[in-house]
C-alpha cells in the first residue's frame, strides 16, 4: 500500500496498537485455525459447527466459515477450476489469518482439495495454531448420503468439475487429526477433535 | 456453491449453529463496523487504532483491519486503478461482513475514496451495525504531515493514480460523523468518536 503507512510511521502522537495478544487475553484463549477438508459431504460443516458449539459452550470466542458465508460472498466471482480453486484457498488463508490475529478459534469448513494450496496456507502459522483434519469418508458413503443428488449430477455431466468425480480430491499426508465420518458417530468425532483442542491448544485456558 | 450445502441441508443429525446473537451474548456487545474514509495522511489509520484502545479497555472485542492487514494480503493482487479499488473495497466489506456476524467491533482504514462503493458496501448493514466516520482535513495539511513525501513523488508523476494528487477522492454526503483532524487533536478526536459510540451502539453494554 504505501499510502496509509506514510502517516502512521510518521506522527509522534501514535502510542500503539492492541495486540494480538491483548485480544487473546481478554477472549481468555488464544487464536488458532481448525481446518477440515475432505469430500463433498464428508462432513466438514457439519461437524465444523457442532465443534463450534462444543467450544462456544466453553466460552471461547468462534467462528465458521464455510462455502454459504464465503462462496456467495468474498469468493462469489470463483467458480470451479483448479486455479479458481487456489484462489479461493488463497483468500480464505488470508482472512483466517486475520481471524486468528483477532484471536478468534476459526473453523474452515472447506474441501480444499489440493494438497499444494492447504500445505501452503500452513505455513503462515505456527504449529500449534494450525489443526488440519481430514475428514475421511468412501466415496461412495458420500454419494449415498448426498440427497441433493449432487453427485448424481456431476456424473451425469450436469454439474462440471465436482470434486470426488469430475476434480481430484488429494487426502492430506500428515494431518493433525483424521476423522473417520463413515464409521463413527457425529458425537464420537465430535468428542475426538475436543480431547485433541483440550491437549493442544485449549490446556489451561478458559479452566480447561 | 452447492456442494457443501448439499450435506449440510439434508442430515437429520445437524444440530444448528452458534448465532450471532449468541457470540454477541458472550463478547458483551453488538458486532458493528466503523468505517473510516478520508485522503491519505488524513489520520484514519491512527484514530481507529486509538479507538480499538478505547474500546479494548472496555473489554470489547475488537479488530482493526487497514493497508497494513490488507493490502498486503488479501488485496495484494490488487493495485489502485478505479477496477481495482472497487474490488478492494467489495472484498473488504465481505470480509467485514464475516467480523460483524462474529460479533466483533471492527474499524476499516481505508482511503475508500468512492462514495459509490461505500454506499453500496452500507447497505449490507443495519443502521445501527455501519458507522461512517470522515476524517475531514485539507489536502496541504494531509501533505505536510506525509514526511515519506508520498504526495510529493505522486506530484512528481513517480507514483501514479494517488489519491488527491492523481485520483479523485469523494467525501461522504451523510456520513455518521465528521472528525476535523486539523483542528482537534488526537485525543479530541478519539473522544467524540466514543461518545457516538457509546450513546449509539454500546448503550447498555459492556456496562457503559
Amino acid at each position: 500500500m504505501g499510502q496509509e503507512e506514510a502517516y502512521k510511521n510518521n506522527v509522534a502522537w501514535f502510542d500503539g496498537y492492541v495486540s494480538r495478544k491483548d485480544r487473546e487475553k481478554l477472549h481468555g484463549h488464544k487464536g488458532a485455525v481448525i481446518w477440515f477438508t475432505g469430500l463433498p459431504a464428508s462432513g466438514k460443516s457439519t461437524i465444523a459447527h457442532l465443534v463450534e458449539k462444543e467450544l462456544h459452550k466453553k466460552g471461547c470466542s468462534t467462528y465458521v466459515l464455510d462455502g454459504d458465508n464465503v462462496r456467495h460472498g468474498l469468493c462469489c466471482d470463483l467458480g470451479f477450476s483448479p486455479e479458481d480453486r487456489t484462489e479461493n484457498i488463497r483468500r480464505i488463508k488470508e482472512m483466517v489469518k486475520l481471524f486468528v490475529d483477532a484471536g478468534i478459534i476459526v473453523l474452515t469448513a472447506f474441501i480444499s482439495p489440493y494438497r499444494k494450496d492447504r500445505e501452503w496456507a500452513r505455513k503462515f502459522f505456527r504449529k500449534d495454531e494450525f489443526i488440519e483434519v481430514y475428514m475421511e469418508c468412501p466415496l461412495e458413503v458420500c454419494e449415498a448420503r448426498d440427497k441433493k443428488g449432487f453427485y448424481k449430477k456431476a456424473k451425469e455431466g450436469l454439474i462440471k468439475e465436482y470434486t470426488g468425480v469430475s476434480s481430484p480430491y488429494e487426502p492430506p499426508e500428515n494431518p493433525e487429526l483424521v476423522i473417520n465420518t463413515k464409521n463413527y458417530t457425529p458425537k464420537e468425532c465430535v468428542l475426538k477433535i475436543m480431547r485433541y483442542l483440550k491437549k493442544n491448544i485449549l490446556q489451561g485456558q478458559r479452566g480447561i
